[in-house]
């Protein structure tokens, strides 16, 4: 890919840098769909929210074993943010690499980097933080034993 | 809306406070969807920033005049941002405030503000930077003086 | 609007006529997003379908009185269809019309016309077949009396 | 799966039958989102369309070579379907069938199953029909040839 074909190279200077995937404990593969993409046949950015959730809500479910249909203590999401580098497209897989860099009494903040496939720096970053309360108060709760367990191969 | 009924309400102290109304120039009405919802039965964090971008959007399609199929100078996303106060829902009609807090030389940060009728305080707020680029080369050119003029109204 | 503007206006021959205003009893205004739009700058044809399930569960949800997060007996969709007649765009505010042209013993089949406004014939038109089913067997069972009632403004 | 868990089956009687895997000569592999999801659980029957035309495109962006944003002849959805016969969920990778069961003079009809990973009867299963246009004068203009040949293995 050529300087030309990089969306907003020039800001770089001033920016965060793009994390590299040895920074990344997890990864989950996620295929981008034709919808994803707006009038400039760029994935919107929006869409890569949708990455985002996805990639955090299927390591919980499947290490965590907590069914978040029931669990009495939900993660409320309260904040997120993403920089975007490279434009991606469709069709391609891309993979959204995770990482945990904060767990707090009561919140975990999860940062997330997407790759092209083949490619070792991030095309876009951002992070989540998750708030756990209480399902039916929606009182803040401390984060539950089981899921400082389930976290813990993701910390940096 | 009693304190139990507040996302995350404890961990506010520590946050940003919510804009009120009278900090934003302009406002969208935007519908919610049922597929805007997630298991929880609230909207879902990605979908905010779909009102985002569509309150960018329709600003400056509607006031600048310019079709963004075919103009030169495009103004790509580079980061975004945004923070969660209270939930919403479907079926309800919200509304996006805008602002613009820095227009620099070949980049514009927007702020929105999403609210719930009869509200003053913003249910969640974030930002939006575009970078201005060539259609073409992809590489930074200085915003246009049409749009410069368009988002003045904006500026706060 | 020009027939160079009508999206594939020779195939309506042996095609369904789209309806009219008339033929619906309810409407709901939707507000079109920038991420509706696909590559062509039209609204995608996935999202119609978002409009559909919009404008069925904010009527039943606001006449029948009945929370779908919590009803023990839930719609399931088992059929959509959609025509298309005329492209939609961003930014505009639809119409959904809405009526129901079969209630049966454990089913409703609602017909959705989706107007741009200030026009008397449908954009695209489709419908959504409802089988009410219990939420923990996912056995069919009758309509609830409250639903029939509910439903009765919007048999044609 | 127990009959319970079926979403409707009991409907299935006086409705076609779910198509099977060996009546589809491609498969495209789509990884389902967390956003996907309801507020039942379930994959929303509006995402299953976004799954359509991501089989589709892909297969004619990679089998046509064609250029989506830059072919004079685009194909425009005039008619879609689906039926619903078991519900799908996240996390889970999903495979979606493609055959072509109609090539006329200016449109394609394309039949999608949607499967899931290790069942042989489709979980859903609908079509997509596309109309060739010009992109100017959006008039129906014959399949290119070049069309032709790449849709020639999915005939069936």
């Amino acid at each position: 890919m050529t300087k030309a074909e990089t969306a907003a190279d020039a800001p770089k200077t001033k920016r965060e840098a793009p994390a590299t995937r040895a920074s990344f404990p997890h990864f989950l593969p996620i295929t981008t769909r034709w919808a994803d993409m707006d009038v400039y046949g760029h994935v919107n950015n929006v869409v890569y929210y949708a990455y985002f959730d996805t990639v955090v809500a299927e390591y919980l479910m499947r290490t965590d074993g907590v069914n978040p249909h029931e669990s009495q203590a939900i993660g409320l999401v309260v904040e997120t943010r993403c920089s975007y580098f490279k434009s991606l497209t469709f069709p391609e897989t891309v993979e959204a690499g995770l990482r945990v860099t904060r767990l707090g009494g009561t919140s975990v903040r999860y940062e997330i980097g997407i790759f092209k496939q083949g490619e070792d720096t991030a095309s876009a970053q951002g992070y989540f933080v998750h708030v756990y309360v209480d399902r039916d108060t929606r009182r803040p709760v401390p984060l539950p034993d089981h899921l400082k367990i389930a976290l813990a191969p993701l910390a940096v």
